[in-house]
């Protein structure tokens, strides 16, 4: 029966079987020295008097798995006040000897192209396995607040005849005699859940962008969460519903891994106060010319007008997080809504969180003579997009919705600075393995 | 202030704000009847003695999205008790008035793929919905399961540089200035979260199968759940596993919707009893036997053995599930380990749920050698999946797990026999659309 290793520090006298890595070795001779790490945590284990074990050790390499069976001893001078004395040590699994990037003794920092080579050894440090801890917390509490709120779930194909999102960035594939594309987004099928009546959905899936730039912002592969809900008033639904599902974000991630977080990352994890700080573009526009920050552009916000405006509203409201609105019909796609008061103005957002936008949202056009105008407008041609027009044929509500980025999300919340560090196995222009 | 239609009941007597699909017209000239229908359920709507509301029924079509502002009266000829008295009817998207297919009128059987082609209307009936609730009860229970069990979750990528699952079957990406392959299964990558030391994975994700068969079965592209474990004895730990998150799942499938099932379906949904029934492949070949049921295949089971022999269980154990294990190597790929007793049988299992199989599992093969000379054995060239092999080598504790299908699992909780009616949006040789 297995012990884990957290859990030897309430069986003092008892004896235990442990299962985990070879952290680090001491050899002296007659007495040897283990550290062993399981998912739980480390502990010294103590080889002496015990040939056939003391042979094992002899043997052992650096991350090798193994399987101890031991007595729990109270020992002042060991890590955690905890030592075991090793009576059997069994070898699951010999690593090669030279391991190619250290795991946990460190000798200087790595590369981080040569961390994704070796993934795998990368991730057996604990702060690296922390940060999908906290993406299965922040998963978790999506998945519940949206259940617990009559969302319906849906997985979208990936596989289609048409881009969501125009013919940039796209992937194409040989679909047995014709062509298939690779989606960059579920936007339409996740409208086509609003004209099914579903009128609130959610999907958490993958999303293909053949983005060839190399940033530390950017892949060609990512996780995307999105919601759309019907019968809502304007894109302000909308933000009101993503400051709920990240106030229950941040309060799962907190109470399963706060601690983690501040022992590792350094970090504080706040619990965001609705409803959250919001400027209009023009607004913030004006904010930032005020602050001498030069705009390169109109209608959007560059990378630094992002992290500059986030300073400004984290100084003068104390928050996180600030939603920018109504973005000019320019850098909007044709399916955003446009405002009634300003027909060059879409009912639009996106949400920046602390200096990285992390969402981009608004209320869509359900009318269809209205959307085939607007599509026409941007110079798209109907007819690949005519299965989704038809969407919007017979019934369909007025509805919203957005779609998040959880991957820039983690990295905000433990303020790391590379898309890379928080993605399971980065994918982008030179990188398919492992 | 928006009231759903299930909750009009409570609020006789009151003014109330509606919205949704009109279902039935009933015009007799002086008074109108219209059946609303939501999210929540169906009410009447009367419309008399209101010269503005009347002229706007009279151009209404069925499946147009409208709002209501009228009085709630109690009204024993109505359907449920309930009526409501118009005031102001507000339309916020005519259907054009012919419909490609029927949405609750019945006239009669629609053939399946007509009723695909317009998926949004099929969608709209609520027996068609309560398969997509079914489905987020199952997926919630599965992610809090593994969650509440220390799971930690990962997004594996499905853009591969090799193939995962054999060379057939596979999609081809064109990928920059290389080629890239559609992932057939997060197997590589599980294992490699077992490599990488989390100890216990769970993925959710599309997987990709280029399968030219059009049979009820199969599609191209489906969901797939998948769990890895650490530190198992053997492939019995895995199903134990399995066993546990099954029995979340139907608890919370029967919780939330075991009555709405009883009404559509007229299923009652059992959460079994646990352990499931287990017999090893040649048990169940010498069931098959004694029931005259012919064989056609030495190692596996064709789909006719797969319902008879969950036939038998069902009479012999009342129990909708069994486990067949022990499959020849023959048939399991290389990567699953092979018994010590009989190196021609591997430590793997699947799943039958009432004569359908929903689940394919397996102790993994963790030692390099070993695994080498097995992938070797079954005629794979080692370069292509040397980033796979690589996993192996410095450390690898023993491991398990499954690849569970939730379609075929939601189509036999509701006894539905086609994989295309329980998948949001069926992907098939000929299907690309909507």
């Amino acid at each position: 029966m297995r012990t884990y290793i957290a859990d030897t520090k309430n069986k003092v006298g008892e004896s235990v079987e442990l299962f985990g890595w070879v952290q680090t070795i001491r050899d002296q001779k007659k007495i040897k020295f283990l550290i062993l790490r399981d998912i739980s945590g480390v502990v010294q284990c103590v080889v002496f008097g015990n040939d056939e074990a003391l042979k094992v050790v002899e043997s052992l390499t650096l991350e090798s798995v193994i399987k101890i069976e031991g007595t729990v001893k109270a020992e002042k001078q060991a890590p955690g006040g905890i030592e075991i004395a090793v009576e059997k040590i069994e070898v699951l699994s010999l690593a090669a000897p030279e391991l190619p990037i250290p795991v946990i003794e460190k000798t200087g920092e790595v590369d981080l192209a040569k961390r994704i080579d070796w993934r795998w050894l990368d991730l057996r440090k604990p702060e690296r396995k922390l940060i999908f801890d906290v993406w299965t917390a922040m998963e978790q509490a999506f998945v519940d607040y949206c259940a617990e709120n009559k969302y319906i779930e849906i997985h979208s194909p990936k596989l289609m005849s048409a881009p969501s999102e125009g013919s940039a960035e796209l992937f194409e594939v040989k679909y047995f005699e014709r062509k298939a594309y690779l989606s960059q987004s579920p936007q339409f099928y996740k409208q086509m859940a609003m004209a099914a009546g579903f009128e609130k959905t959610f999907e958490i899936g993958p999303v293909f962008r053949a983005n060839p730039s190399f940033t530390s912002r950017h892949d060609t592969e990512f996780t995307g969460y999105d919601i759309e809900i019907s019968f809502i008033d304007s894109h302000y639904d909308v933000m009101a519903e993503e400051e709920r599902f990240i106030v229950a974000m941040l309060t799962g991630i907190k109470e399963k891994h706060g601690d983690k977080i501040k022992e590792f990352y350094n970090r504080d994890i706040t619990v965001p106060a609705t409803p959250f700080p919001k400027v209009t573009m023009e607004e913030a526009k004006k904010i930032l010319s005020d602050l001498n920050i030069a705009s390169t552009d109109d209608g959007d916000l560059n990378p630094e007008e992002e992290r500059k405006l986030s300073e400004f509203i984290k100084k003068r409201d104390n928050h996180e997080f600030v939603f920018v609105t109504d973005y000019p019909k320019s850098v909007r796609p044709f399916y955003h809504m446009r405002q009634e008061s300003d027909p060059n103005v879409t009912k639009s957002f996106d949400l920046l969180f602390n200096g990285l936008e992390v969402t981009t949202g608004a209320q869509r056009e359900h009318r269809y003579d209205i959307l085939i105008q607007q599509a026409q407008e941007k110079g798209l041609t109907l007819e690949p997009i005519q299965f989704y027009l038809n969407f919007f044929k017979y019934g369909c509500p007025p509805h919203g919705g957005l779609g998040f980025g959880p991957s820039r999300f983690v990295m905000q919340t433990l303020g790391l600075e590379n898309v890379r560090e928080v993605t399971y196995l980065y994918r982008g222009v030179k990188r398919l393995e492992p």
